[in-house]
């Protein structure tokens, strides 16, 4: 498939056309020329999707109970858009057989749109393309848009910052005890689940993070409230549901709504600013003639690297800097 | 502790003075003017140093292995330098008590200087903090400078570039199952650490990553060794040690290490030069009435983000690109 036009290729994508979605999405992996100009015109269309992120580490379950969120919210009638960040997620086809059968039930589903991302190297532009990603399944219409990442890196940290509710799903034991946990994914947190509830632990889990809340000096205007769920048999997931869109009640409510929505903002556009700095210096430093020769005055020593990024950024951004 | 001048902060540092040093890096975590000045007058004396990342996910025993590694570069008469990422990391002050008392031997030797640091937030700026600390302590004088990190996001893969000999720690079973690695983990890789090697499974998973070696088409210039160690014992840490070594000399005679340099400093360069983007299209987000007015036009959809970011780069750098 191929676009006539940009102007097609946004229609397209807002009357909901899956392929025409998924052509978008390739494109913009390959970034090929054009893809941006394409989301402009998708741009003032989003908003309208309740962005959900799921973030959890590794054994936490996160993915079962992702599935099982989705199977929830069909049964709503509502469609959901998933894109899962984590490599070895079962929706990244990169986990064990059990696990991808019970998400290929959702994979036979056309109100369900699943699409994994993996890490992209050095550069970054992992938190670039998802946000570029949860922008066309919006303009797509799906109604819930889940992201599921592992919740370690900063990487992931911000991937649900562009969330309207994160869901940090915690799991007893396992050696991700509460005291452990890092600090900016307790930071990030607007509905805790403690999974695999029914293992031992599990109450002390759930004591440990309510006394951490009320350690609080200060009240938060949100106070995240902790479901215990048992994702395999599907147990406390309605409850989970149910906090989310009590969080999202609150959301649209809030006197800081506005004050989010800017944070969220300037949030996006420093890091498209980011990456794209990256990429233009980067191609300047590997095809310019006087970025190569930089290089190896920098690896020879004879000149530091602060100095060089300086000289950098001047030649390659200055007069034209472009996403 | 304040420094006369630019010139009096980098002669106390060249001179080996701890204080100095740690002054220093204080600065540069608190973005105090100057600090990088002394970073530039710094940096024409740095190199010497053998930089050696550890890397491996919660719960491999990198911690314990670093120590032990301390202990035998002093019982060979080499002074270390420590920077560890992983804010559970007992170095970091944020572990189980056991393993706190075991670094405190270290903490009363004045030939071991160990720094800590956390991610800090949003912007970034870890992977600039690593390499500016890893300079400060190349012109102290250290002879080998260990840098541990969690090895699962792509900060902490970035860091580990920086070094030039990256250990990879993997446990068997705990969920890291060797099929289950990240490629990006694999490919940093120049030691293999198997720990906790007596353990059922040990031997799987040394086979498995055997396995995984000889599966590559072409043979690389180095073929990672894989080490098993028992780091709670110390056994294993003189032959990891060992192998870290022929490295060193295999870098220091290999025909691309020219090449391997430039990589680095062009890697640090764009490093920097990212992190000063975001450092100044935020502060101008935030502090230009323009910007101010621009993340007001993205909130409200009037404005794509995409247009939102040249702009903000184009205001907030053309012209001024400074560090």
């Amino acid at each position: 498939m191929r676009f006539a036009s940009t102007q097609a290729a946004a229609d397209a994508i807002l009357a909901g056309d899956l392929r025409a979605g998924a052509r978008l999405m390739r494109m913009l992996d390959d970034r090929v020329p054009g893809a941006t100009d394409v989301l402009r015109r998708l741009y003032p269309h989003t908003g309208r999707a309740q962005v959900i992120g799921v973030t959890g580490n590794p054994g936490s379950g996160k993915s079962t109970l992702c599935s099982r969120l989705i199977a929830h919210y069909r049964t709503l009638g509502k469609t959901v858009g998933v894109l899962a960040v984590d490599p070895s997620s079962p929706f990244s086809g990169g986990a064990i057989l059990g696990d991808r059968i019970r998400m290929m039930e959702h994979a036979a589903d056309p109100g369900v749109f699943i699409r994994s991302l993996a890490t992209r190297g050095a550069l970054g532009g992992l938190t670039r393309s998802t946000g570029d990603i949860v922008h066309v399944l919006d303009a797509m219409g799906f109604d819930i848009i889940l992201i599921e990442t592992v919740g370690v890196g900063q990487d992931e940290i911000d991937i649900v910052r562009t969330a309207d509710t994160t869901v940090v799903v915690l799991v007893p034991g396992l050696g991700d005890d509460i005291q452990a946990i890092k600090a900016g994914i307790l930071e990030i947190a607007d509905v805790f689940v403690v999974n695999k509830a029914d293992v031992d632990g599990a109450d002390r889990a759930i004591g440990d993070l309510r006394g951490m809340q009320m350690l609080l000096s200060v009240m938060p205007e949100w106070l995240p409230p902790i479901v215990p769920t048992v994702a395999a048999r599907g147990e406390g997931v309605a409850a989970l549901a149910g906090e989310v869109e009590k969080h999202r009640q609150f959301l649209l409510t809030s006197p800081t709504r506005v004050e989010r929505e800017r944070a969220r903002a300037a949030f996006v556009v420093t890091g498209l600013a980011r990456e794209a700095c990256s990429r233009q210096v980067d191609g300047w430093l590997r095809g310019n003639a006087d970025g190569v020769a930089l290089v190896s005055e920098v690896a020879a020593r004879r000149c530091d690297p602060y100095a060089a990024a300086e000289q950098a950024m001047t030649a390659a951004l200055v007069g034209s800097p472009a996403l």
